[in-house]
């Protein structure tokens, strides 16, 4: 904002020397329409008729468990919208500011002309009206999550990692944390997210950690799922029973693949899928959990890769350093490389006609 | 979003014949700058050190009680920004797009060409993560709040009430309810929206209801509040020592003035300050304790306006329907009739020369 004020001040003062400057700016986001709306949820009434002077329960209703979502539409917007679904213990605010202060997925594809609907899903952020009792305690816990977001291996940092390494930073990263306010509920959350796509048609979900179990799930429930593009999918990976394969054992615990009827898998080998994984991510068992947690998601998504291709499905996995792009978090969508990141989605979406 | 796309077909098949249907479009938004941040809040520290493979509560942090902002800067923006701060119960929600599904507050003034910031107060919606442990539970009590908000007397609606009157509309006016996670901190609160002028610098604070009372508190800490607009502002009035009404009672209870410092009284007499109330407020005692208690918090605020103004200041009561505009429940600015509201605002800020 102040390097924007300085430049229109140059331009009055030095004229059209200055130029240089103004490009150097960014060019300004034209959005044809942005608002908000719940979607999905249910309503619970209690018995008996409201009276407005006495106001007790009776004839009281609750509305919850909905999703909300902020979207914005570009003008000449491309054809498939993008759907961007935060993960564990986080919100809407995963593709917005990055923690250092640069522009998000938000931002990054809605100047690449995609509409952007951006997700809280049930019980998380704006989406806090659950219909289940909660008890909210703030425990320290952010070391853990340091750790697990493979940020590093707290209070270091990981050499080369695409993370801004001030304190605002972190500052703004732990207040990105929210809690859940009451369990988790796969039919509420996944039914929440089905009829977002029931209301705004055919799009392309975008989703990050343990919305990527979610993602399948939502999938397999509403065709208007045209395309995943998924960020470190850390469990529920749905097999056909019959082809489930066996917990992988890490530090971390063992990790249990899901097992589906086979019609409801198949629906996953009709759209394209692509999963993306950052770096730090150990090749062999490692003591500390926080990364080899990661180790054995990275191992089941290319053995769910290999069955989804095996019955006809098109996906990918991508480990990005394995793609020459280096030193990425749990987070590769907001690290300092995230543009790049941002583009290796471009491609793919352009390579699967979905732009 | 479908008629935007049947214009844009028009205009292909029939030409420019059809240029007044395009007019008859909104003209898009041009957004400069767009992102979010949290600001405000505290942290709190487990003694210890943290061991990456135990993973015990030792050394971890808790950063919680921020407020969360969104915020969109349009092209040649307004010297002073909007700070929006919602009411009660409710979130961000209470700008964006209205129940009935049309513009509200956040895409008005942003298409007049202010900067609009726009805040969930601490422990509320995006700002979730509370320093506070609270027991969240979902007690049905919407048709309270359907009175208390003055749209009817449940479950019928005030006669030329400017509330859409379909089963959508109350669904999302429902869901824009939220929890408070942990209770109401005065000092937590007008801290965190201190520190946001703090941040952004001269501005001008738009306030629901509650936040009415927490408006005068940050103007009372924060010189950077030029001015406040101020919607149905509920309790909090701060009266110099000495100058403290009695309580005014009312079938909701009795409604009681605060006393405050006269030195710090005196900074509300250096800003411009209005105050809007809208219709179905009884003029005497009502049982109905969703309207009665209106009608003692109009009556408290033009007592506090006379004690302001006494003391040179320059406060202004509205009380809309006496200006000719009617039907307006406890949300003007996202009633029926809510781009006529806007245009008041809006000549009250050309007026005070803060446009």
């Amino acid at each position: 904002m102040k390097i924007g004020k300085l430049n229109i001040f140059k331009v009055f003062i030095i004229g059209m020397t200055t130029v240089s400057f103004i490009q150097a700016q960014k060019e300004p986001m034209v959005i044809q329409d942005q608002g908000s709306f719940a979607v999905g949820g249910t309503v619970k009434s209690n018995p008996g008729t409201f009276d407005a002077i006495k106001r007790g329960p009776e004839g009281q209703t609750f509305h919850g468990d909905h999703a909300y979502i902020f979207y914005q539409i570009p003008i000449n917007a491309r054809k498939h919208p993008l759907v961007m679904w935060h993960g564990i213990g986080q919100f809407s605010k995963t593709w917005e500011t990055t923690p250092d202060g640069r522009e998000g997925y938000q931002n990054i594809f809605l100047r690449r002309g995609f509409s952007t609907y951006i997700m809280d899903q049930p019980r998380r952020g704006r989406a806090g009206k659950s219909m289940a009792e909660a008890t909210i305690v703030p425990n320290p816990d952010e070391q853990f999550w340091f750790n697990i977001f493979r940020v590093g291996v707290w209070p270091d940092y990981f050499p080369g990692v695409q993370f801004a390494q001030d304190e605002e930073t972190l500052n703004q990263y732990f207040r990105q944390i929210t809690p859940n306010i009451g369990g988790f509920d796969t039919e509420v959350i996944t039914d929440a997210a089905s009829q977002l796509f029931d209301k705004i048609g055919d799009g392309v979900l975008v989703t990050h950690s343990h919305s990527g179990g979610f993602g399948w799930a939502t999938a397999m429930k509403n065709e208007k799922v045209k395309a995943i593009v998924s960020y470190e999918p850390g469990s529920g990976f749905p097999f056909p029973e019959g082809e489930v394969p066996e917990p992988i054992e890490s530090s971390a615990g063992a990790l249990r693949a899901v097992g589906v009827a086979k019609k409801e898998f198949l629906k996953l080998t009709k759209i394209p899928i692509v999963i993306y994984y950052g770096d730090f991510i150990p090749k062999e068992y490692d003591p500390n959990p926080g990364t080899d947690g990661w180790r054995v998601r990275l191992e089941m998504a290319r053995k769910w890769r290999d069955v989804v291709n095996k019955h006809g499905g098109d996906v990918t996995v991508v480990h990005l350093p394995e793609v020459g792009i280096k030193g990425n978090t749990h987070f590769p969508f907001s690290d300092l490389n995230n543009v790049k990141v941002a583009d290796l989605m471009s491609d793919w979406l352009k390579e699967k006609e979905l732009d």
